[in-house]
């Protein structure tokens, strides 16, 4: 059965520091690799993360972006690969059959490739791949109030200088579980922001950003929730929605992973643990939930 | 000198049908190229859409991510490639020259590259290999009403059911001159949602999509401008801000791009021709401007 583009899943939502257990719809977020085949050649082109559905669609409109495919017709058929890769694999690799002979140049076509990428690739993959990593470890007794979250995107907002004047950046920023400001960073790109607050706290030597908050001002995705892991970042802020792979991330590497944190309500995906009121009330409401 | 963070330019807004004219700032897209140097070895592993500033940090932070560097230590230098390819290009190429003797497997970094790319790329290289491509005609005599456009974001909110879910998608629509919704897509990417809006149009043989609208649900970055065109959509919406090289190749390739389109106030960066009441207000009142 291909995969859904939703996710079901249970999560909590805060609200001035009251703590409610609800069920909630992510919105799926899998890899998809997409194979071109012509004669008897047969490569990879591109993975892309992609919320599965019209994945036909979306590998004949990449071909086309791309220069590859002029016409429905350059197309003889498109099949997704089952080779016995488990179910877990499935209808995450479409294979393009072109009708001409050979492969066309593809040097301009090269995308993230992974060194895994044999015929099916799929979120669980990822997981393993990163899990194999030296990763940094983990303050497990970071908390952080609700309090001080619902503080974080004003002060992001009142940070974030270069939206003001285009209206259109990203930005990542850096937090203290008390709330200060360490640095922010904007970019057109949301994976070079996290990128250059990871790389000033790298060439400050604040590299691991154990005992910090990150919080990015759209939404959260497996590469931003991979590279907050890396960072050492226990807790991983979003203003926006996280996708389903973010919160499996997130719960398997032990990240606390707020979404739609826009003031005194927000939504824990995982990690609740770690937010914690001065007095202890939401963590007893979310423990006895 | 350093390329800007911020770009201005003139542009149109129209507000219930009225035309002005005022100088705006857009954030400013330029690509990266980042190049790994290690002994006598040296290999492009990254060019990434982002702007300008920070990116000695954009690049060790991405290198850090991706576990080439652990350390600052692990970086000897920095330094942008300056080899003579004129004074567009300089400050968009980054050599990273490592301790190590040679370079780790790449092979997981592998981004998207392009054909050109030789120490230095910029925007206008980008346009440029775009030109040379073989781009669709267009239809200069497209033309939409401001109140038509004005309900298009209502019309694709309503259009998006898993948004309302999810809270968390993308999207990307086709509509006519006159407001229909011809098609809507959604992803957890953009590009994607507009990848699978095209491979629709393509698997149906409706492509080009001369004498349609596209909308999309975010920004308007070079990528996204760039399907379009390819596409051959005369018209480009986007919701939000777009990018510095979106207004650009929409200038050169005479795409009307439309931003922050969120009902009767909305921007137009180039192409207002093709916008044009019934009664021919808005045209007049900006060709008096």
């Amino acid at each position: 059965m291909p995969r859904l583009n939703k996710t079901k899943r249970r999560i909590w939502t805060v609200e001035n520091g009251q703590v409610t257990r609800k069920a909630d719809h992510l919105a799926t977020e899998e890899p998809l690799e997409i194979l071109l085949r012509a004669g008897d050649e047969q490569r990879t082109v591109a993975i892309t993360m992609r919320t599965p559905g019209n994945d036909y669609e979306l590998a004949a409109g990449f071909l086309h972006s791309e220069g590859i495919v002029e016409d429905k017709l350059d197309i003889v058929q498109m099949t997704y690969c089952t080779d016995g890769s488990g179910q877990m694999q499935e209808y995450n690799a479409l294979r393009v059959q072109l009708r001409r002979d050979t492969l066309p140049e593809l040097a301009r076509l090269e995308r993230h490739f992974f060194t895994n990428s044999a015929c099916g690739v799929c979120g669980a993959t990822m997981l393993d791949d990163l899990a194999q990593r030296d990763l940094p470890p983990f303050q497990a007794e970071t908390v952080v109030t609700p309090q001080v979250l619902a503080g974080l995107p004003e002060a992001l907002r009142e940070a974030q200088s270069l939206f003001e004047t285009t209206g259109g950046l990203h930005a990542a920023a850096l937090f203290t579980v008390e709330g200060q400001l360490l640095a922010l960073r904007e970019d057109v790109g949301r994976h070079n922001a996290l990128d250059k607050l990871i790389g000033w706290g790298l060439l400050s030597h604040q590299i691991p950003f154990d005992d910090k908050v990150i919080l990015v001002s759209g939404r959260a995705s497996y590469e931003l929730l991979q590279k907050c892991r890396v960072a050492g970042a226990p807790i991983f802020c979003a203003v926006s929605a996280p996708s389903s792979l973010a919160v499996e991330l997130a719960e398997r590497f032990g990240v606390t992973l707020v979404g739609f944190l826009r003031g005194q309500r927000f939504n824990v995906y995982s990690g609740i643990a770690r937010i914690k009121p001065h007095d202890g009330t939401a963590r007893n409401s979310a423990l006895a939930a």
